[in-house]
């Protein structure tokens, strides 16, 4: 059984290759999860090339996990082999809309983290790229995905090479609710977050940013309003390419 | 090690009840997965009491299994508790954006994910509700979600009282690309379905509904192209009325 307990997101890999007869075999069982009506409405594109991951690799803001890694998992939401099976098939596709793109994109999540979970418990050490969606235009071009293609989420997969810190996580209470929605109280809230407060990673985060607080590294630092808004207006607009909005 | 090769979807479950304090475990569990900046901006409500159920019912279209699960879980995009710690820390949130949702939402994918894979490891059985986004106005009435919260995936979880037949998939090679995207040509896409049109619950499927091809039934039934614009329409709407757009 997989031990969940004591995961942790790994960014540097050993010289050990994965091979493809292995990645097969755990994708071939992550497409087990669940997914809408069964139409499998994903693809995943695996890029081993040194060539091609240096074309990624801007796109992912150098992030040097996409040279170093022996494979990159890009994961995308695709409508577009079903659409083509519909056209071959007598009857007029019908998901060039949003709501199609978000049940894909639950599907293809699903898909991602159930491969993610398959090989971590195979003893390979991996780390999910949030970059995607912000360069999602330049992936498409460097990856050929054709409209109806969307890349969701990334994956920097080996073997590890390192065993970071775990993270803090939030307690349990503060993600569950019981039969609907309390909201927070300012109390709540401050229980909440104590414990990362408490970190001593946590001081010195702020105080390698010159912040008052670890919020603000946040909202001034790692996700501004203003870059956050830019990479909403691509993202809409690869949406709107893709056929989905 | 869980084994993914035989999981099928559960939709009818034993008395038996499932305890909070297992829920609580395997939830605990779930937030170890991968999430973006470490924000876990996700919730769930774990919906037990019949009454609030049968408010639920009419948003999954009455599907039975939301009353006869011992738990339902709906999954949400929360940018709530996360924007109103960096209220209470002189941080002006920054997550007024679909790049927000995006990320919140695959994030939150990942969680449920993870706990689904966790639960099915136990023994336990499941059924995601695809029909959470196209009622989600009415789920979060119900559920009395607040602004920055999107319910996103619903889960009825309960111990199986049925062995169903399991679905097919795709061959392996229709869903993975090497390198980059190759797009599909006709004797492609032929070899992809080949297996799923032979099916015996294919042929039946075509006839029930009384149409030529299978592609007819998704695209003339299940999916038409009418009511996946109207629920598009509404999705986006909760997502400006929930701050995301």
């Amino acid at each position: 059984m997989m031990d969940y307990s004591s995961r942790r997101t790994i960014r540097r890999y050993t010289d050990k290759d994965v091979p493809d007869s292995l990645l097969e075999e755990m994708l071939t069982l992550a497409c087990r999860a669940s997914n809408t009506g069964n139409m499998q409405s994903y693809s995943v594109v695996v890029t081993r090339d040194k060539a091609l991951k240096a074309q990624l690799s801007p796109a992912h803001f150098g992030q040097p996990m996409v040279m170093e890694a022996p494979v990159v998992l890009t994961f995308c939401v695709d409508f577009n082999r079903f659409s083509l099976w519909c056209e071959q098939r007598e009857a007029e596709p019908s998901f060039d809309n949003f709501q199609s793109f978000i049940g894909g994109a639950i599907d293809t999540s699903l898909f991602a983290q159930t491969f993610a979970n398959i090989a971590e418990e195979r003893g390979l050490g991996l780390c999910y790229l949030g970059t995607t969606t912000y360069n999602a235009a330049d992936i498409i071009r460097v990856l050929h995905l054709p409209k109806r293609v969307v890349p969701l989420c990334t994956l920097t997969l080996g073997y590890p090479a390192e065993m970071p810190e775990q993270q803090d996580r939030l307690p349990i209470e503060a993600i569950v609710h019981r039969e609907m929605y309390r909201d927070y109280t300012a109390s709540d809230i401050d229980s909440a977050y104590r414990e990362k407060e408490g970190l001593a990673s946590t001081a010195r985060f702020i105080a390698e940013n010159r912040k008052k607080t670890l919020a603000q590294v946040f909202t001034e630092v790692r996700y501004r309003r203003d870059s956050n808004e830019l990479s909403s207006e691509a993202f809409l607009k690869v949406l709107r390419e893709q056929l989905f909005l």
